[in-house]
């Protein structure tokens, strides 16, 4: 029987992913004199790779990614007044309104109703806390777990924290990499739900996918459904 | 009796302030041809506390604070080299060696061997978690809390998560402000440890302190002594 659900944050009950793809764009609209989209999307991605043992996720690192980028790419020719556009952008990333997916709150109450509610998200702690309050779905989570990356070893951590059992726990997210993997390969039940973009650091290889058991879901909104099948087999 | 002591981090197990004031000293000299260290001084610290809601604690937060106190002292006239010297010293920052004080790792196994040791430090999860791996003291503690804030709030949130009962708990650290206060307004014990440099915004009067009951040690290793003294006041 499953008694707990672990849920992911980050496109998953909220948008997250178009408000870098959005700034992003803004990036290359600010630097296109110096460069092409091309060629400075790349460097972005670069540095964003490049600084993640430094920073790790978040927006903050992307900010401070994004300055580095500018000044590299115009070999320090970028002026204060530019790199106060991409501290705004910073600022207004952190302030953007949080944007429920489409039947997120009625399926997290839902979840709540039966189960135990986790919510696992990867990123900056400051500004995780700060999504969750302005979501409004905080009141339905038994336990918030933020964490730095989404590894075997974290999940490990968090249900030996939380008396998880992944065996009668179901993880659902929308990244294969962080929600789906680490939990298949402890033998825990897994459900991916594609969001339209992924961050190209999250994406995988159809042929890594190949060794894993999991099921997909359309929407947020099939999940309490796939849930209660999942109980009906493991009875 | 005691059965939980709390620890913080910064400044109370490894040292913390001095790279940050380091590093101030540092940006000071950077601009001293745009204004006297006074000034810049003043205002790194203004733009500080007005980017926290936005940044929160932290290394990541305290270059953002330079980088925008750079663009504005200058008016914009700060070059993308120097903002690259800013860069650079975050990354010095994050990767600098963990120092731990004097006395503080037989302290914590001393502690560690009689109670349930959790250490509750505020900052960037990532940045923190990175510390204690270095700092070779992560395997003496039973839980990690990072936390955004240390207010009564969260007190009560990780008391709850973790069945700590503050009369049966102590807290220790270096601040007056998040370590002492709150645990004490919450009628539990704490040990205060003063650090030689006290980061202004964590600075307290003497007035405000009067309300509170707490004890003061001078040096972390005299805490297992304390708290086993405690002891015999409470049995």
């Amino acid at each position: 029987m499953i008694d707990t659900v672990l849920l992911d944050g980050d496109d998953t009950l909220w948008h997250n992913e178009p408000l870098f793809a959005e700034m992003t764009t803004r990036f290359l609209a600010l630097l296109a004199s110096y460069h092409s989209s091309e060629w400075i999307q790349e460097r972005l991605y670069e540095t964003e790779i490049r600084n993640l043992r430094y920073y790790g996720y978040g927006i903050k690192s992307f900010v401070l990614s994004m300055i580095e980028t500018a000044t590299e790419l115009t070999e320090g020719r970028i002026s204060g007044s530019e790199i106060d556009v991409l501290l705004q952008f910073g600022k207004e990333m952190l302030e953007a309104p949080v944007n429920l997916l489409e039947h997120a709150e009625e399926a997290v109450a839902r979840l709540a109703d039966r189960y135990r509610l986790i919510l696992v998200t990867k990123g900056d702690l400051f500004d995780q806390e700060s999504k969750l309050a302005r979501s409004g779905l905080a009141e339905f989570f038994d336990v918030v777990e933020i964490v730095a990356e989404k590894s075997v070893s974290t999940y490990k951590a968090l249900a030996t924290r939380n008396d998880v059992n992944f065996t009668s726990a179901v993880m659902v997210g929308d990244s294969l990499k962080s929600d789906v993997m680490p939990v298949a390969e402890m033998g825990g039940n897994a459900i991916h739900i594609p969001y339209g973009t992924t961050w190209q650091h999250e994406t995988v290889s159809e042929d890594a996918l190949r060794a894993y058991d999991y099921r997909t879901a359309a929407s947020i909104g099939e999940v309490p459904g796939i849930v209660e099948t999942l109980n009906g087999l493991l009875i």
